[in-house]
């Protein structure tokens, strides 16, 4: 191991709950002995999706076998739809079935549909198993993993089902980002450019000249993550179970989610980061709209969305969508609702984003017609 | 308010998560008030059953009306075949759909399936919502609503699949209890004995003497439900998750739930508590066999059971039952079972149980082929 990798770590402060992040190449191929380093002679169900299982999964296997460690692999089929009580039911019922024991270790080895999945059956296998999240996505690597959050979908709306419940271990191999595609990796670099937006201006200008590197593999890369792990590391340890600042995270998500609502999470129109993209686009316009944010810092975050090659607009949608009338039904029914006054992530500009929680619904609507005319 | 019956409350000692159980006659009628002093303007879902509903929502409607709480009816079919993840899903997407927030409050109104069911969709609803337990059934008081454990069966045993989730509070209504058919009282005080057979055997004495003041309404009743919830609470102020001591509370449960798998959970035959009662005895008898505890330790508690009318063997249970090979294997697959050496609650004598760590699972078979010869 002497010329293997630098392994960047960040902490995650939780009292007795802490863990560590590792971030850095090859740490598939060390995972068994991280693992065994620290939780000794366990059993290990990892939970993954075919695609992720496909490309990865005999790696992962060995490495653990190589340290003594059994494993059953838990397949589910890719894709956001596999977020529901049907698949949990299932996760679940294979976990118990492999006659795993508390002790025992729960792999989340995928993107954050199978993080929040995994984390969830985990939380709930025996009333709670040991977890370790490998996410394998970019996203996941900079948001869905770190944290606690674990949920699913119902048809009330997104996440609004899951529990916090915090993995020992988090391993971010940055080799696997390569196996994405394009597209799967710009929709992460959206959660990525959010930290900037929300307290981080310097972040947000370092990756307005620095995002190539990012794209390609550079030393960027890496840093990228532990920037964007720290933050929400951050943010997290300071409210964990979002009673407070936790949900300026969310910066976005309120649109995004409702955009992924209306494509009936159909990943050929519209995935979750790129949802997000829309959605910080929007709450930057909004808060423009609203007086809070100039018309230069709203373009600025556009320029840079657009420019890595996402999708800035309700129009870049492709097909047909809901009016905005059914758009603002959604987001209505989003958790974010305290008392029938609208709580949003709004900002003053570019590292400035805050809590607003009496925006007028009515304002919203107006502005969802006007960006979103039928 | 003024010539309201007394009320015993006993703390239950978790830190930020401490919370009070009410226990006294009519309080059902002081719900309302209750929950309003405590949570102030909320909203409410109200998880119960359909006999329990027939009986008693009426009033809990009203006294929550009557402080100004409105407040949706949830009702599942009575029965532990309610708690699966079918009932789990129906009743989360039930709470979803009546919009509440989370800051609103879930009240699980019933026995102990209700309480367990409720508790865990309370715990997983918007990652959690504020959770109220108001038990009816004896068993609930005493056991199931204080503590914190909620959950489902799955085809892989009892109580596989959950969270803990503390309630902020729980209302015992000693007056409801006279709507219990006797079996189902009966079956509720084999928990309140387990109290004096773990680790109060002054308790039990005095059991053995006023039984009958308990099952007969009288000032021993609430005694009775507030030492028990008093035992309970001390045990799980200890250890929460169960990594210790609480496990002591499992005294007669290994074998109970090993005989509530081998009836299908068909309550016809054999409900919880008469499971832990046959459970209790077996694990005195067993003790004995281990030469552990006394023989005449273990024939006062049969004696005990049998006088107030509770099953104490194998073959009081109606129908066919699976072999001793069988019933072996359930109580391998529970969840008290650490690394293939069997985890057992036995007894040095009345109030001396322990955990047995290393209990050979040859020596369960053959005192199970020797308590049920097929």
């Amino acid at each position: 191991m002497n010329d293997a990798p630098a392994i960047t770590t960040v902490p995650v402060k939780l009292g007795d709950r802490s863990y560590d992040i590792l971030i850095g190449a090859g740490l598939i191929d060390r995972a068994g002995a991280a693992i065994a380093s620290r939780a000794g002679s366990v059993r290990v169900a990892i939970v993954s999706d075919e695609t992720v299982a496909a490309l990865h999964l005999d790696r992962l296997t060995r490495s653990l076998s190589g340290a003594g460690i059994d494993s059953t692999p838990i397949l589910v089929t890719a894709g956001e739809k596999s977020k529901g009580f049907a698949t949990l039911e299932a996760v679940t019922n294979a976990i118990l079935a492999a006659r795993l024991e508390r002790g025992d270790v729960v792999i989340a080895f995928g993107g954050g549909v199978i993080g929040d999945l995994a984390g969830f059956a985990a939380g709930i296998a025996r009333r709670g198993m040991r977890f370790i999240q490998m996410p394998t996505s970019l996203l996941a690597q900079v948001d869905s993993s770190v944290g606690g959050k674990t949920g699913i979908n119902t048809a009330h709306g997104k996440n609004l089902v899951g529990v916090f419940y915090q993995p020992q271990l988090v391993l971010a191999d940055t080799d696997v980002l390569d196996t994405l595609t394009p597209r799967e990796f710009r929709a992460g670099y959206a959660e990525v450019a959010k930290y900037g937006l929300i307290d981080r201006s310097d972040f947000f200008a370092w990756l307005e000249k620095n995002w190539r590197g990012i794209f390609d593999g550079g030393p960027e890369r890496t840093e990228a993550i532990a920037v964007s792990c720290q933050s929400k590391a951050d943010v997290v340890a300071r409210d964990e179970k979002e009673t407070g600042d936790r949900a300026l995270l969310n910066l976005g998500h309120t649109f995004g989610h409702a955009l992924e609502t209306a494509t009936n999470y159909d990943s050929a129109r519209l995935v979750h980061g790129e949802g997000v993209s829309i959605g910080i686009v929007l709450a930057h316009q909004f808060s423009t709209k609203m007086n809070l944010a100039s018309q230069d810092d709203a373009g600025r975050v556009e320029a840079h969305f657009r420019q890595v090659g996402l999708p800035v607009s309700i129009g870049d949608i492709p097909g047909e969508l809901p009016s905005a009338e059914k758009l603002m039904d959604y987001i209505a029914q989003d958790k974010k609702v305290a008392r029938g006054a609208l709580t949003f992530i709004l900002t003053r500009g570019i590292g400035q984003a805050f809590i607003a929680k009496d925006v007028p619904p009515s304002a919203v609507l107006s502005f969802l017609q006007e960006k979103h005319p039928t």
